[in-house]
C-alpha cells in the first residue's frame, strides 16, 4: 500500500469514529442543536488527519492496536479542529473560508464559534478518559490527559497562538529573531505533534528511553512540517495548494524563509529530517511508516 | 465560626492556591507573559469562590481532608473563570466590567480574552490530572476529568450559555416556558454545582446511594442559587448587590420571575430549598455546613 493511500485509509477510520461520536446517544439531544451543529461543522470538514494517523501509527510501532489509539487519537484531533475555529475568527486570523468552506464563524456566528471551540476542547478529555476504553490503563490515561493539556495550553499551542498574535496586532517583536520564530512554531505546531508521538509510545510496549526518542522526533516533524508549509506558501502555485499562497509575504509575516532566504530555509528543512531520522533510527524497520510520514511531511506540495 | 467567616477563609485557601499555581515554577517563563497576565487578571478577580468551596465542604463531610479536595477545588474555579471571560466578550454579553475591574477583554483584547480563556479551561485538566497529587488514586481522578468534561462542555456549562445566547441574539424560542428556562440554568450554572457536591462526596468514603444524593444535593442548591440571584435582580439595591440591578428586565430577558410573578417565583425558591434539605436528610449533623451553604444561597442579599 502506498502511503498516501494508507494516510487516507486511516483518515477515513478517524473520521468515521469522530461522525459517530458526534452523532451518538450521548450527544444528541443532550448538545443543543446550533452547537452540536457547529461542532459537526468543525470537525467534519475533512484535512488530512495527520496528527491522528500519528498516535496510531506510533502505537502501532510499539504494539498498541488502532483500537487502543483510537480515542486518543480523536481527542488529539478535536484539539486541533477546536483551534482552527477560534484561530479563524475575526478578532485573530479572521478568516472566512477553510478548505473552501465558510469557516465556523461565518457559517454561524462569533459567539456559536466560540462556544463549539470550548466544546470541542472539553470533549477532547472526556473522549480521553473514557472509561469504555479499558485496553489502556486508568494511570496511563491519566497521564495523558496531563500531556495532552501541557501540549495544548499556554505553554503549548496557545502559548504559540498568542505569540503569533503578538507578532501580527502588536508588532512585537520588532525584529524576530529566527530562535523567536523557531520557539513560536515549537509551541503552535510542534507541542501536538509531540504529543501525538509520545502518546502512541506511551501506550504500547515504549521503553523510557524509546519515548524520549519518539517525543524528539514528534518535535522535529512538527517543526518540518511547519517549514515544508511556509516554503508551500513561497513556493507553491495556488491551484495545487488549494489555498491562496504568498499569503505571508503579503501579510509582513516573519517566517525563517523571509528571514533565512529560501536557499538556506531549504537547507534547513534538510538538516530537520536527517536529525527527525536519525531520532529513531534505533527503532529498525517497524518505524517505517514513521520515516515515510516525515518523508510526506517534508516532500508534500499541497 | 459563622458560615461567612469560614467562607472567606476557605476563599483564602483556595486564592492563595490559585496564586501559587498560576506563578509557580511550571508556568512562569514557559507562558508568554502577555497571556500568564490575563490569565491571572482572570483568575484572581475576587467573587465567593463558592463553586470550590463545596468541593472542599463536600469532601470533608465524607471524611476527605482540604489537602486532597484542593486540586479538583481548583480545577472547578479555573473553569469557572475561563467561562466569565468567554461569556463577557463582545460578541457574547457584551460586558465592560465585571466586581468593578475593567473584564479580561477590555483590559487586553479580544483575542487576548479569547485565548486566556481557552488555557485556563485547559489547565483545569492539568490540575485535575496533577500526578504530584497522591491523595486521590489515578482511577478515581481519571473519572472525575471526565465527570468535569461532561459538566463543562456542551451536554453542561456550553449547552447552557449556547441556549440563554439563542434566547438573546436569535428570540428563540419566541415564547420560553417555565421547563426551558429551567433546564438553561440546569446546565448553565447547576452543572458546574452538580459536579462540586459529586466530586467532594467521591474522594471521601460516601457510599454510591450518598454519591447520587449529593449529585442531587448540587443540582438542587444549584438552581436554588441562579433563582435566588435573578430575585436580587429584581429586589435588590444596586449599592448592596454590587452591580446594576434590573439588568434582565432592561434587557428583555425571560426569567422564572418573570414567567410566575414574584410571590410565585419566591414560594419556588422555598420548594427548591425544601427539596434540597430532603436530598441531604440522611447525613446527619456532619452535613450541617452543605445547609448552611444552601441557606446561604437562598437568602443572600448580594
Amino acid at each position: 500500500m502506498t502511503f498516501e493511500k494508507r494516510l487516507a485509509e486511516r483518515a477515513g477510520g478517524i473520521e468515521a469514529g469522530l461522525a459517530d461520536m458526534l452523532a451518538g446517544k450521548s450527544q444528541s439531544g443532550l448538545v443543543p442543536e446550533r452547537l452540536a451543529g457547529a461542532m459537526r461543522h468543525a470537525v467534519m470538514a475533512g484535512g488530512k488527519r495527520i496528527r491522528p494517523f500519528l498516535v496510531i501509527e506510533s502505537a502501532a510501532v510499539f504494539g498498541a492496536d488502532a483500537d487502543a489509539a483510537m480515542p486518543i487519537a480523536m481527542a488529539l484531533e478535536l484539539v486541533h479542529c477546536y483551534s482552527l475555529v477560534h484561530d479563524d475568527l475575526p478578532s485573530m486570523d479572521n478568516d472566512a473560508l477553510r478548505r473552501g468552506q465558510p469557516t465556523v464563524w461565518k457559517a454561524y456566528d462569533e459567539w456559536t464559534a466560540i462556544l463549539a471551540g470550548d466544546a470541542l476542547l472539553t470533549l477532547a478529555f472526556e473522549v480521553l478518559a473514557d472509561p469504555q476504553n479499558t485496553v489502556v490503563s486508568p494511570a496511563v490515561k491519566l497521564e495523558l490527559v496531563g500531556e495532552l493539556a501541557k501540549a495544548s495550553g499556554g505553554r503549548g499551542m496557545v502559548g504559540g497562538q498568542c505569540i503569533d498574535l503578538e507578532a501580527d496586532k502588536l508588532g512585537k517583536p520588532a525584529e524576530p529573531s529566527i530562535r523567536h520564530i523557531e520557539r513560536l512554531q515549537a509551541l503552535k505546531t510542534g507541542a501536538l505533534f509531540r504529543f501525538a508521538c509520545l502518546a502512541g509510545a506511551r501506550i504500547g510496549d515504549a521503553t523510557l528511553s524509546e519515548q524520549h526518542a519518539m517525543t524528539r522526533f514528534g518535535e522535529k516533524l512538527g517543526a518540518a512540517f511547519q517549514l515544508a508549509d511556509d516554503l508551500l506558501d513561497v513556493e507553491g502555485e495556488a491551484a495545487t495548494v488549494g489555498k491562496a499562497t504568498g499569503k505571508d509575504a503579503a501579510a509582513g509575516k516573519a517566517t525563517l524563509i523571509g528571514l533565512l532566504g529560501l536557499e538556506a530555509a531549504r537547507a534547513r528543512l534538510a538538516e530537520i529530517e536527517a536529525a527527525a531520522l536519525a531520532e529513531i533510527a534505533g527503532l529498525g524497520a517497524r518505524a517505517d511508516v514513521l520515516r515515510e510520514t516525515l518523508r510526506f511531511a517534508v516532500a508534500r506540495r499541497r
